[in-house]
C-alpha cells in the first residue's frame, strides 16, 4: 500500500488549509484505487466495519455519553439530542445497514447502454465512479456510515465532515469503516473524515480542495444546504426545501384521498417528503373539502386555509401569503381550494420547490397531465409523498434527495453516485 | 402567444445588462412551453427552418459576404475564414442537418428505468428537458442552426451567442429558425440569439442570467472554452483539448497499427479526436516503431521523438516535456517508446486530457484492462480516435464533447441535452 501524507489537526489556518489539501490529496489517490477495486473488497470493507460496530456497541455509546453531555450542556434541542443520540438498536441498525449496501450489485462497470455501428463498432456506455465526494453533515452520528458505505460501494473516495456535537461519535464510527477498509487491503484514505472541529473546513470542503472534490453532498437542515449551495465551487447533490403539495382533484376517491393526505402530512412531519400544502378541486370542494380538514384538525394538525377552507371548521387558521412557500416541517398544513387542474399546477410551479408533489384522482388523463407538467423531481399520482425516499424507490438506500437538474435528481442512490465513459470495441476501423 | 419583453440592443453597460435579463427571462418562459410541447411541432419548426434556408441561400451568401470582408479587413487568418465561409453545399449542409435532426425520436419521454415496488407501486424515471442553454461559439456560423436544432429536439430553449465576425451570418439562419418555431406555434424565444456584438453580453451570460441559464456549452478553441469553464457560476459541458493518445501493445498487428495511426493523426488534425501522441510498446520497438514512424515522415507529419523514436529517422526532431503535454491540432506527432501496459497507462494519466484514448492490441486481455484503467471519456480498442464524434456514436448529431464527470461525459448528443424526473403511480399507497 503507499504511503498518505500524514495528517495533523492544527489550530491554525494555514495548518487547516494544509491539512485539508493533504485530506484532499489523499482522497484522489485512494479513489484512483477504488475506482479498479473487485466489488468482493469493497463488500468485505463494509462486512467487516459492521461486524466492528456491533463488538464496539459499548465503546461507541460510551463516545456518543461524552457528546451527548457537551451537547446537553451547550444547550441543545431536545430533538437535536434525540438526532445524536446512539443505542444499541441504533448500532444494530448501522451495522445491518452497512451489510445491505455490501449486499446490493456493484453500480461500477454496469454496462447502461450500446451502440452497434454499421461499421462494425461496438460502443459501450459503462458506469464509472464519480471520483471524491464531499459529505457535510450534521448531528446525525449515523450518516458516517450510511454515506461513507454509499460512497465506497459506487467506488468513490468520501471525505466526511460531521457536525462537531457528534465529533466522538462519527470518530469511532469512522475508526470502524477504516479497520474495515484496512482489512480488505482497501486504501484507508478511501473513506476520510475531517479530523478537526474547526467550522473552516466546511469552507475549504466548498472550494473543491484543488479539484480534489468532485461533488458535494450537504446533509442536514436548510441553513447549511442553503451555505453550500452558496458557496460551494463544485457541484452540490441537495434540496434546499420540500414545499411538497397534494392536489386532490375532481374526480378523487374520498376514501383514498384521506388516507394518502393523512399520511403524507402526518405519518412524520419532520421529512422532506412531508406534504405542506394540501390543494382541494372546487368540483369536490362541497363533497371533499370538510371531511379532509376536519380529519387533520382532529389528528392534532394546524390548518391553515384560504377562505374557502376557513369556512369548514371554527379551528382552521386563516393562510397568509408567506404560508404557501412554507416548508413547516411540523404538523401545520396550508389549505387552498383551487379552480382545477391548471391552477393546482400553477400554484405549485409559483410556490413549490420542485421536490415532491402529488395528485389524487381516478382520471388517468387528469394524472397523466399533472405527471407531465409539474416539474419535480418526483411526481405522484395516488400515493403518499413519504414514498419520496431511494430506500422505497428501490434504489437501496439514498445519500440524499436532489431538486438540482444535472446528473442526480430525487433519490441520489448508488446509480447516481457513478459517472460513465464509452468503450468502443474495433477491429480496425478507420474513419473515411 | 403570450408576449415576451422586446429586446432592444443597447451599447451601455446597464442596456446590456437588462436586455440579457430579458433574453434570459424570455428564455425560461419558452422553455416551460417548450417541455410540453408534442415532437411533431419541434419537427415541424425544424423542417420549416430547413426549407428557409434553402430558399434563402442566395441573402445568406451574401450576408456571410459581407463577414468575410469584414475578417479579411480585419487579418483573419486562411483557417478562420474558411471556417466562417458559407457557400451553397455548406447551407445545404446545414439544411439537412436539421432534417436529420426533425427525424430523431424525440428524447423527451422517454421512460429511462422502471422500478416496480412491492407495495404496487410502479415508478419510472422519465427523461425530461434540461431548461436554457447558453451557447458560446466562435466563427463557424452553422453552429447556429446545429446548436439550435439539438436543443430545441430535446425541448430546452437555447440563447445563442455566436462569434462577432460570423454576426450577418449568424443573425440571417437564426431568422429562419425563428421563423420556422413562429410556423410551428412554438415560442420564437425557444432559440434566441444575442443581439450586440459586445463582448461583455459573454460575461452576462456565464454568471447564469438570474438563474436563467441551466448548462453553457462552448464550441470553440481552447482560450474560449478556458474561459467560460474559469468563470461559469452554472454548469459547463466541454473539454478544454485533447491531447490523444494512441498505444502500439506488445501484441499488435503491424498493419492494423499504420491503419489507426495514420488515420488517427492525419485524417483531420485540427479536430480534438486527432491523435498528438503515439506510445510504443518496448516488445514490439524493432518491429513497428520505424515503419511507424517514417509512414508519418512520409505523409508529411513532423515526429518529436524521445531518444528511441529518435534513432530510427534522421528527420525525427526530439520531443520535449512540454510536447507529451501538447495538443498540436496539426500534422505533429509526439512518439515515445514505453516498457509496456502499466507505463503506458501511466503517461496516458499524466499527460492526458482525458477525452479519447486508444489501444491497438490483440491481446483481448491488455485491451480490457487499458478499456478499464484509463481514465477518458472515451476508451477505445483498434480503431480510429477520430471516431470521437456524437454522429459517429449513432447519437444523430452532438453539441460537442465533455470531459467532465458530471451528467454529459463525451459526446454530448440529445440524450444528455435532457434531466429526467420520477412519476411514481399509486393505487392509495401509504407508507407504513
Amino acid at each position: 500500500m503507499e504511503k498518505f501524507t500524514v495528517i495533523q489537526g492544527g489550530g491554525e489556518k494555514r495548518d487547516l488549509h494544509q491539512t485539508m489539501l493533504a485530506l484532499g490529496q489523499n482522497a484522489r489517490a485512494a479513489a484512483r484505487r477504488l475506482a479498479l477495486a473487485p466489488q468482493q473488497r469493497k463488500n468485505t470493507a463494509l462486512i467487516v466495519a459492521a461486524g466492528l460496530l456491533r463488538t464496539s456497541t459499548r465503546d461507541l455509546i460510551d463516545a456518543n455519553a461524552r457528546d451527548m453531555e457537551a451537547a446537553a450542556k451547550a444547550g441543545a434541542s431536545k430533538a437535536n439530542l434525540d438526532r445524536l443520540m446512539l443505542n444499541e438498536e441504533r448500532v444494530e441498525s448501522m451495522a445491518k445497514g452497512l451489510e445491505k449496501i455490501a449486499a446490493l450489485p456493484d453500480p461500477v462497470g454496469k454496462v447502461l447502454a450500446t451502440y452497434e455501428r454499421p461499421n462494425g463498432l461496438k460502443i459501450e456506455r459503462v458506469a464509472t465512479p464519480l471520483g471524491v465526494i464531499g459529505v457535510i453533515y450534521e448531528s446525525r452520528p449515523n450518516v458516517t456510515a450510511d454515506a461513507g458505505a454509499l460512497c465506497l460501494k459506487a467506488g468513490n473516495a468520501a471525505i466526511l465532515r460531521g457536525g462537531s456535537d457528534s465529533f466522538n461519535s462519527s470518530a469511532m464510527i469512522h475508526a470502524c469503516l477504516a479497520e474495515g477498509l484496512k482489512t480488505a487491503g482497501l486504501p484507508e484514505a478511501a473513506i476520510s473524515r475531517v479530523p478537526t472541529r474547526d467550522r473552516a473546513a466546511v469552507g475549504e470542503m466548498l472550494k473543491g480542495l484543488d479539484g480534489n472534490i468532485d461533488v458535494i453532498v450537504p446533509r442536514g437542515g436548510k441553513s447549511l444546504v442553503a451555505r453550500v449551495q452558496e458557496e460551494a465551487r463544485v457541484p452540490v447533490f441537495a434540496h434546499l426545501e420540500g414545499v411538497v403539495h397534494v392536489y386532490v382533484e375532481a374526480a378523487a376517491d374520498l376514501e383514498k384521498a384521506k388516507a394518502i393526505v393523512m399520511n403524507s402530512k402526518m405519518r412524520r412531519t419532520g421529512v422532506c417528503g412531508a406534504a405542506e400544502t394540501l390543494l382541494v378541486d372546487r368540483a369536490v370542494e362541497k363533497t371533499h373539502l370538510a371531511p379532509l380538514v376536519k380529519m387533520l384538525l382532529d389528528a392534532g394538525c394546524e390548518v391553515r386555509g384560504d377562505a374557502n377552507a376557513g369556512g369548514v371548521d371554527t379551528r382552521v387558521k386563516r393562510a397568509n401569503e408567506e404560508d404557501w412557500r412554507t416548508e413547516y416541517l411540523d404538523a401545520i398544513i396550508s389549505v387552498k381550494v383551487v379552480s382545477g387542474l391548471e391552477e393546482a399546477i400553477d400554484h405549485i410551479e409559483s410556490y413549490g420547490s420542485h421536490h415532491t408533489d402529488c395528485i389524487i384522482t381516478e382520471n388517468a388523463r387528469a394524472a397523466e397531465r399533472f405527471l407531465a407538467e409539474v416539474d419535480s423531481a418526483i411526481v405522484v399520482h395516488n400515493a403518499s409523498t413519504q414514498f419520496a425516499d431511494g430506500g422505497e424507490f428501490g434504489f437501496g438506500g439514498e445519500i440524499g434527495i436532489a431538486t438540482g437538474r444535472m446528473h442526480a435528481r430525487g433519490p441520489v442512490g448508488l446509480e447516481q453516485l457513478c459517472s460513465f465513459n464509452y468503450r468502443v470495441h474495433g477491429t480496425g476501423q478507420t474513419r473515411k
